[in-house]
């Protein structure tokens, strides 16, 4: 592991002393961003997005009718398009598209389906301002990458065109929390444990909320007739087998779909894009899986 | 001193282990910006200044006529637009305006006066594009504070009309680095020893430089007939007595100007704007005191 991908380790060790002990107050939620250096020569600009509060990243000299969903991670009670501002426009960049991150309710005080609708609502809006749907590619890091396959599922019961693609990374997919990944990973992995996971899924799901809700774990749903998918995670991850059996799962549907695992890694390892050199070798291999899929030639 | 305003000092410590253990790696420069909270509801474009590279920050209902013409510090061999862009954010932010943060070129490759001439350059361009030179006003931190005066010096040989108002914050105007304060807080401040501050001088003069250029050390300018001036300094800070020579010679010149310090607070403590109580204070102070020069009403 790079010396910069060791500030990813530091960042979930802190978050995991934060959790055990409260007297030392939790880190604030943007020191997950500040993990990532500025990807510069981008621009920002905050809109509504059919009332969702929305972030557009706009890479110089982009694509400007090609566009990547941004769905954060944060176990749905965290994150923010401030947190993963610099995460997804580095994706952007490399892949010379603009990306529009999206602000989701957050649980515990809004409960699953709110963010799946979030999301719809969001891609929706984006549709209707004239983006073609195989002109768009959602991706999303942990419970954003299971966002970003589910946001497709509930699209279409809504008679909504589907996505060119998918690329979620060190996705969430499964609230019960029962990858073997949990056991064989545990002694790598210092924020998620089985028992955490589970912790942020009831907040989550809600009081009497079904862990196998295909809505909420893409790993239950019938995923035939998607779009192709590219999966990225961590080898150390607990969340490894999330990522191993969405790939199984999408392969028995017929999806096409891809899955990279980065030995040594972390969960959204990615997040030290621009400093750490795996890092920017995920963003890179995003970058050139999508833009094919987006009808753009290879990357400059 | 709160706990927040404490991430500034360890910042300053890390910086000058980094400085005297050359082992350990410099800190990335931009760990500097992440003592900032993201501001919010801001956007960012990039653009080319007149031949500078540079960042608008654009706060949401901010008065689209009125301009912060922002000029970051970092000792004129560091920092940048990326480094600087949450602090002048809230900054303008809080005062309804928009920030123009500028890129100069840094020693020692490019050496004085090539940051007075880059600083000149934005602000002809700004004045170019039709604002009034009655509505800009310009700050900037430690080197950036120096510069906001000594631009103003440089646009009135030019013949430029001048800005509204001056808002250096620490502002480092002093290259021989002979104030009392790098004595008395010697012990106080972690970084700014003043045989540290010679060394960047010299760096930023080349060779056969001269301390006592007025352009480089505003301390030794004539200031009549500049517009009002508000300095903040933190107590501790070994630039303290920059800030108190540059009230006194202003105010000598007949010039308007308000020195506030800030009681145990370290160089450029506004940095942890959006997280520390003692940065947003300053911030509130600086909105307050520029909008009546810029114009505008009572901030919202």
């Amino acid at each position: 592991m790079s010396r910069e991908s060791d500030a990813v380790r530091r960042h979930w060790i802190a978050q995991r002393r934060a959790m055990v002990d409260p007297g030392a107050g939790p880190p604030a939620d943007e020191s997950w961003g500040d993990l990532t250096a500025e990807p510069r020569e981008v621009d920002y600009v905050e809109i509504d997005a059919g009332g969702r509060p929305a972030m557009w990243a706009i890479p110089k000299r982009s694509a400007p009718d090609r566009v990547l969903l941004c769905l954060h991670g944060g176990g749905f009670i965290s994150g923010s398009i401030y947190s993963h501002r610099k995460l997804f426009a580095h994706l952007a960049k490399a892949a010379g598209v603009r990306a529009l991150i999206v602000e989701y309710r957050l649980a515990p005080k809004h409960v699953h389906p709110a963010q799946v609708e979030d999301a719809v609502t969001a891609y929706r809006w984006l549709l209707e301002q004239g983006t073609a749907a195989e002109h768009v590619v959602l991706t999303g890091d942990s419970a954003g990458g299971g966002l970003s396959i589910s946001v497709q599922l509930r699209a279409r019961e809504l008679g909504l065109p589907l996505p060119a693609a998918a690329m979620p990374f060190s996705p969430w997919v499964d609230m019960a929390a029962t990858g073997g990944s949990y056991k064989s990973n545990r002694d790598r992995d210092p924020f998620f444990l089985a028992e955490s996971v589970r912790q942020f899924a009831g907040m989550f799901l809600g009081p009497g909320g079904d862990a196998r809700d295909p809505l909420a774990s893409p790993l239950h749903a019938d995923l035939a007739g998607l779009g192709p998918v590219y999966i990225q995670v961590g080898g150390d991850e607990t969340l490894l087998d999330d990522a191993r059996r969405l790939c199984a799962h999408a392969q028995r549907a017929g999806v096409e779909v891809r899955l990279d695992v980065f030995p040594g890694m972390l969960h959204t390892f990615q997040m030290a894009a621009g400093r750490a050199p795996e890092a920017d070798d995920a963003i890179r291999r995003m970058a050139g899986w999508v833009r094919p899929r987006l009808g753009l030639g290879e990357a400059s």
